[in-house]
């Protein structure tokens, strides 16, 4: 046997990779279907951000077969735009781009839930957020044909941690992260929190980190509870939560922030969402065994999987109608 | 004919008349009961306002002759408390005392969706809110017996609105408020501009303030429009609306601010629904015609009355079984 080492290089993984095997499965579920299902995009402001994500998703749409209608409108007309959008049969999936009404504001909030919850292709419906929490897979129990929604951007990194095989699939559905401890660095209402949920729910202990501390998802002991429990980790720094960890996963807004890469573990697994670099390219892959930098393009391929979801959801999913099919 | 002037005193009226009609037309629907409907206050925060609130409401519950009940959990138990007290058939009704996770968490919203449409008397579910700026007043069109439940705070200040006579019985209900230009200091999502949108479906010319500027809440032209609609008023300052209105309504949080009283027109109504003395009371008492310098006790009383109305929804409204009156 030789004796030379095993290479010490850091494995970094780009989101493209991943988002094709993802829109493979996606295309051969399309072919199915003797229509083209349209996402329409509703976008109410003049952010250039969500001018730049609906052009993405606009191409992205196109590029892999479905429809997309990009149409603008003033804050005060969205409600209104909305409701027409959820009355169109033509119309399977809406995508609204956010913010509006930026904060200290919750009108964004009130908005989120004028969607229709079956065109709702992001799941930021209050159902889909509660069985999401709740782990709640299916809205039509105990049928279970109807699946629930589950947001793009934690659904995403939920993807790009299948395909890094953090899930192990040695284990039961619904329990392959048990034994993983990950950190999330983001909270918020959209990513952080339902994302450490998420994680939680699959078995994993989470330090769920943000500017108030640290918080603990887990799902208690052993592998009983149905879903995650949260405590609240008072006194505990965010960076204890690093040389714990076998995956950090950072998605924290502004270019200030960076991880403190010298106390993460050999060989962890670092994942980026951010818009921004959280991580310290060369010196995260002196430390981590794997590396990716980005996730955008999982989230779009994501969006489409959603969208045909819903298409299901909305009993369109089958080329022969379902009658038939019984 | 006597040539002494009108006085030109300025009126000042106090909450507690005004939630005295109030609490004595809840008691007339609670005598045709035959149990004691029961509130039950959820606590997971450790702000002594929202204790003093708790408390406050106990009171006004236990007076008025209904079951209350304070609960108190750490923040990360409220959501299976919610869960429990909907499925518990024994309480009518369900209050969150808030913040629990205060901005810029946006968690708050998401537990504000938790409590049953059914048992959530402060009308926060989005199913309520939507109905409120769609002017939809009932949940069961075309049959109209289950009420939609409007928000305490606004739903308290149309109550001191009716009372003041502003709203004017000889116009048709709904459209009682024709005519009128109204301000509205405030325009968070809980209180100003569910209340601005109120105003506004019932007739009123709104002028809705805030730290972002003026909007324009109206029905359109003429009374035809169902529900309001919103124009942006760019460049438009907050003191230049009090000159226009008839109505001055404040609610702003903090000791700072003070309505530019000298702005207010002659005779013009002042309301303050803010914890805080949002106007200077000589200097208001030297313009106003009528002053109400808070609206608490209205916002109780409203509170029980809601309750009353979940409990008709519930179909346990009557003092007889609903079966044995059809």
């Amino acid at each position: 046997m030789s004796s030379s080492p095993v290479p010490a290089t850091c494995k970094v993984i780009l989101a493209q990779g991943i988002a094709k095997k993802l829109l493979g499965e996606v295309a051969t579920d399309l072919e199915k279907l003797t229509f083209k299902p349209k996402l329409v995009g509703l976008l109410a402001n003049e952010d250039p951000a969500a001018q730049q994500y609906a052009d993405w998703s606009m191409a992205t749409c196109i590029e892999n077969g479905f429809d997309f209608e990009l149409r603008k409108f003033t804050k005060e007309e969205i409600e209104d735009e909305i409701l027409k959008a959820n009355n169109d049969d033509s119309i399977h999936g809406i995508i609204v781009y956010y913010p509006i009404f930026p904060a200290p504001s919750l009108q964004d909030g009130y908005i989120q839930q004028i969607v229709a919850l079956n065109k709702d292709v992001e799941g930021l419906a209050h159902t889909y957020r509660f069985n999401m929490y709740q782990n709640i897979r299916f809205l039509d129990a105990p049928h279970n044909t109807q699946k629930s929604i589950l947001p793009c951007t934690p659904l995403a990194v939920v993807k790009v941690l299948e395909h890094l095989q953090i899930y192990n699939s040695v284990l039961p559905y619904g329990n392959r992260l048990y034994g993983k401890t990950i950190t999330v660095f983001n909270r918020s209402e959209v990513v952080g929190r339902p994302l450490a949920a998420l994680l939680a729910n699959d078995g994993a202990t989470v330090y769920s980190c943000d500017l108030d501390g640290v918080k603990l998802f887990t799902r208690g002991k052993g592998i009983k509870k149905i879903h995650h429990e949260v405590h609240d980790m008072e006194g505990m720094k965010n960076d204890e939560c690093l040389p714990k960890s076998d995956v950090v996963i950072s998605g924290v807004p502004g270019e200030k922030f960076k991880i403190n890469t010298e106390l993460i573990r050999d060989g962890a697994v670092c994942i980026n969402f951010s818009s921004q670099k959280n991580f310290d390219g060369p010196a995260v892959k002196e430390k981590a065994s794997i590396y990716v930098p980005s996730i955008g393009k999982v989230t779009i391929a994501v969006l489409l999987r959603n969208l045909l979801r819903l298409v299901g959801n909305q009993g369109k999913g089958a080329a022969k109608p379902v009658e038939e099919l019984n």
